[in-house]
């Protein structure tokens, strides 16, 4: 009964925690594959070529732009990111689940180009505890800790947009909701049905 | 954030196993009501009404009949057997999860009355599996199990109605997905969806 795999798209706002619990699940799970962002910034010291991004020229990312390579991209600060949607496919078509780590203006713009994704939001457990962990990171100016806040109070609404929320009370218990969401899309009755059924009766 | 419960529906052909996951997942999850039927068959030793079943009379099942009071209902061999609308609405509303173990013809009439309940279809491993377990039972007649398979088969087809399957290789397995359904359901953004994200800022 091969399936074709899942886009697990885990999307919230900024402080929500979605890193920690992504690195958390795929610590538990190591079928799940990573998507790998493409970018156009300059590799940092210690970053590798097609693990902490796909490190793409100006022209190659635009050219990839054109051929709508990609399931999202934005541009920040004047350097390309963009979700390369060959790589997401393939393992999807080769029933791999595929884990996205992205914000929501971006999970907006996959939902688009791949609705059969699963669309999961993360809420921090109250805003006060947004706060002190934005805060906690220390490298907020009043300004720019006032402004992330406002968006997160606004992106808040665009959770209407996904299937699951899963509360960041803590990272263990969310990844616990994670894992379960995945075990649970993996029993959905969607378009494979058919197919399942009629494997199913042949085998007998 | 009080949500309301979920009706979770675990359905499947006879000798699928849909009882002894429903009965271990009970074991593990005391919080789980479970929908008692009402039926006018007289009570067999043992049997307690409101835990066996509600035992009812022909006209008082009837009169229930006629005020939309049942979920589903049947009657079979002269007896009516159904499931009561209000236990199931009440605990509901209370935020409880309510477990109806139900054949499927009953959860399709189900299906009609309360469309946002949890259809979980039971599959067996195999058509082999399903015979051998019907055959070890000891109940059965060459024509009756001939007649019970090909009802599998055919009830098999009405798996598209349904919102999960989950295949019954080890009752700990497919209560593992039972339970990781349950979960993940609880996380579903639906119509509470507002209320859930107005209380959260209102809280902050």
């Amino acid at each position: 009964m091969l399936q074709k795999g899942l886009l697990i798209i885990v999307s919230g706002p900024s402080g929500a925690g979605k890193g920690t619990i992504c690195k958390e699940l795929i610590s538990r799970d190591d079928s799940i594959i990573v998507s790998v962002s493409a970018t156009t910034r300059k590799p940092r010291t210690g970053e590798v070529d097609g693990i902490s991004y796909h490190f793409l020229t100006k022209d190659r990312f635009e050219a990839l732009i054109g051929e709508n390579g990609f399931l999202e991209h934005a541009c920040v600060y004047d350097n390309y990111y963009g979700t390369p949607k060959d790589f997401v496919i393939e393992h999807i078509t080769a029933g791999r689940n595929v884990l996205l780590e992205i914000d929501i203006q971006g999970a907006l713009q996959v939902k688009k180009k791949y609705p059969e994704g699963v669309f999961i939001f993360v809420l921090p457990p109250s805003m006060k505890t947004l706060k002190s962990r934005i805060e906690g990171r220390g490298s907020e100016t009043p300004e720019s800790l006032n402004k992330r806040l406002s968006s997160a109070y606004s992106e808040i609404e665009l959770i209407k947009n996904y299937d699951y929320f899963i509360v960041n009370d803590t990272v263990c218990h969310a990844t616990d909701l994670l894992q379960a969401i995945i075990t649970a899309e993996k029993c959905r009755v969607d378009a494979d049905i058919e197919d399942i059924v009629r494997k199913f009766k042949e085998e007998n």
